[in-house]
């Protein structure tokens, strides 16, 4: 079904049309610089000025490519190319343009520039299109300021409660809601934002991969089946903290070694459930706090802090459940306290299998190998997912690092991934979805 | 041996003779008044101003009981009781008063009060002495302030040389030298401090155990045999931060699980050498420090603080050893970095024997139920136990809680304490040793 070279009207074919490399690394170099400070480290928290900065930039992008230019209340920028058919479902891609504290220059800004590349060179091809194309950059994905993710683009799933957004508090004590009000958004106007399924035909997100699996396997291209999303908890052991010089090893209750075990555990229970089959589970201690943390105590308190996932809700939850079981079990046979206490518990999201289908064909054609895989992150797709079928891209990030001045990716992997977009979106504005 | 009542002149039994319960207390009470906080929490850091008041308050007690009072360079206090000898060796007891940052009320002054109560009660009651009785306060016998231990003891055992103190930095950053240049303490005198040994007949020392062993066994007195120095280190393992989302298990280099066997195998081994033959071997990771140490991502770095204890050199050297060699093979069979750190490696300390034999003679002879027993914990007593011969004798610390506001001691152990203490400087000051 691919587009063919129509004689009468000299359109191209998509897979002739080929998006500007230089252009879109330049337009992605341009975004990068905005918060960027020694080592390479980029810092755009949402709603932080750098931030807002670098939306000026992507509106001004816009402008230049002619793009009908929308902005909603919580700041997500809607830039539209129209079809034949005007008012026609919108082929909708896009990602996020905020990062995490000290992060690295492509989680989020390759989907957006990505996507507005791929609008640019239709626009230009004049290919001809059926549906309108759309590239949005949702706000405040990252959660790192408000312990809040996929904020933009959960307000236009509709998933958000106002008592959600009323809790959420930055470090330095500032509610979220506070920092609306200082910039004039009514919090009235958000639970409003739900977009109307009857106007989207699609998601698409490119996205850096943040593992390392596509680099192991040498793919240019990852194709998403689901996102897997996590559980998180935090397991407290209440032993007791005595002088490490003058308790006998028999009379301890180190609430140090109970964690030891349990963090064995964590990774031995979590391996057994590692294959695509059980749910390529993951699960990991992330942080350990240690009271009184001093080297001539015995630790009488800890909190771990775990985060287990899965894009099987299923094998997620029976890992969950075997973990905080080994927990009370440790703390049985050492006679101390355990308490869980559960932070987040999260469905995994399976993406839409036609669109998987039909970015598996379109790299059959052109020779691509590709990697089918969950993804193991959350990601603004996982939100659009629950309004219109949603797909996305993953292009390899070296050594799987990400969230880090030294997360990259290849020009060429970025560009292959804009390419394979921009065909991807042309079929999906102009086939029956 | 035993002192015997002699009709001529009237004296009495040192068995006889009783300490004076109310005093002691008062004056331990009015000891912890000084820098008491909130929860009676006490924090006297050496050279702070309540640890300089809490010296003062010594020197008043020390003069209404008529001793002789000798201040030394660094600070140490030495209250003199002279016997018929006047230039003889003296026997000397004592302890600190300065304390760690919310500490408790006993240890250290439950020593100094201790022997100054046994001195007065001799003093008050005309018990004959062959040789001068001494009390002492050591300065700053803990490491908290400066990171270096029984630092007036030291210096009185010429065991400190001049560029130890010039390391020595406290949390603010400033170091100990200037606090002495401050306070008028030229250095040049600190190296003079060392005690001839023939101006000492022994040196004996009241203390809280620490330690929930006579608790546990209902003993009153601890005798001690030795002291048990610690040898610490750090251990580094250096994996990879990765994204804990996107990592597969079987792909990771996690730091935090390494930590995590080898802080099992620190309690394994030690158990192993837990017995009194094998050497009492305790070992403690006390701290942890995880980089980056957030909940999504997968531990890059840690750095653990171990510290091994024993009272004979062997089995800690051994102990030792293998925990690093442990770790050298956990980073092996993970394929991820390691560092092994030390920070310190001291010997243990082997008490007097025949003091020992004399405070179990005295024991059994008034029916108290002793324990004989190594110290787990450092104190004055290591150091002096290099320039004359040194015992301990330790009271009962409720479930074993020190350096820490719940420390304490029922009054009557307290009061027993120093009762075999008083009793233990009359036959030393009157036998020959």
């Amino acid at each position: 079904m691919q587009l063919s070279r129509k004689a009468d009207t000299g359109q191209l074919a998509a897979s002739d049309v080929k998006v500007n490399k230089r252009r879109l690394m330049r337009d992605l170099n341009a975004v990068s610089r905005i918060g960027i400070g020694s080592h390479g480290a980029v810092t755009r928290l949402v709603f932080s000025i750098k931030e807002l900065r670098s939306r000026q930039l992507l509106i001004h992008l816009m402008r230049q490519a002619e793009l009908k230019i929308h902005i909603d209340a919580i700041g997500n920028i809607f830039g539209k190319l129209t079809g034949r058919a005007r008012n026609a479902p919108a082929v909708l891609a896009g990602s996020h343009l905020d990062t995490v504290v000290h992060g690295g220059k492509y989680d989020g800004p390759v989907g957006v520039i990505g996507a507005l590349e791929a609008i640019r060179t239709i626009s230009e091809n004049k290919i001809a299109l059926r549906s309108p194309l759309e590239v949005v950059c949702f706000v405040g994905e990252e959660s790192s300021r408000f312990g809040f993710s996929t904020l933009g683009s959960s307000l236009v799933a509709g998933e958000v409660r106002p008592k959600d957004l009323t809790n959420a508090v930055d470090r330095q004590g500032t509610r979220l809601v506070d920092v609306l009000r200082g910039l004039g958004i009514s919090r009235r106007n958000l639970m409003s934002l739900k977009r109307d399924r009857k106007s989207l035909k699609a998601y698409l997100e490119l996205h850096i991969e943040q593992g390392p699996i596509l680099e192991t396997k040498q793919k240019k291209i990852g194709l998403v089946t689901a996102i897997a999303a996590p559980s998180r908890f935090r397991v407290l052991f209440i032993g007791q903290a005595d002088h490490s010089g003058t308790t006998p090893m028999e009379m301890r209750k180190d609430a140090l070694v109970a964690s030891a075990q349990l963090i064995e555990y964590v990774e031995r229970v979590c391996r057994r459930f590692s294959s695509a089959a059980k749910g390529r589970v993951v699960g990991t201690v992330g942080a350990i706090k240690v009271e009184p943390g001093v080297i001539n105590a015995v630790p009488g308190k800890t909190d771990l802090s775990i985060d287990i996932r899965s894009i099987l809700a299923e094998a997620k939850s029976r890992v969950t459940r075997r973990i905080q079981q080994e927990a009370r079990a440790i703390a049985r046979q050492r006679g101390i306290g355990v308490e869980i206490l559960p932070i987040r518990d999260e469905e995994p999201v399976p993406l839409d299998k036609r669109l998987l289908r039909l970015t598996k064909e379109i790299c059959r054609k052109k020779g691509i190998d590709y990697e089918v895989m969950p993804s193991g992150a959350g990601h603004d797709a996982m939100q659009m997912a629950k309004i219109t079928p949603a797909t996305m891209i993953f292009v390899p990030s070296k050594k799987g690092i990400s969230h880090n001045p030294s997360e990259w990716t290849h020009p060429d992997d970025i560009c292959l991934g804009a390419q394979l977009l921009m065909e991807t979106m042309i079929r999906v504005a102009n086939e029956n979805f």
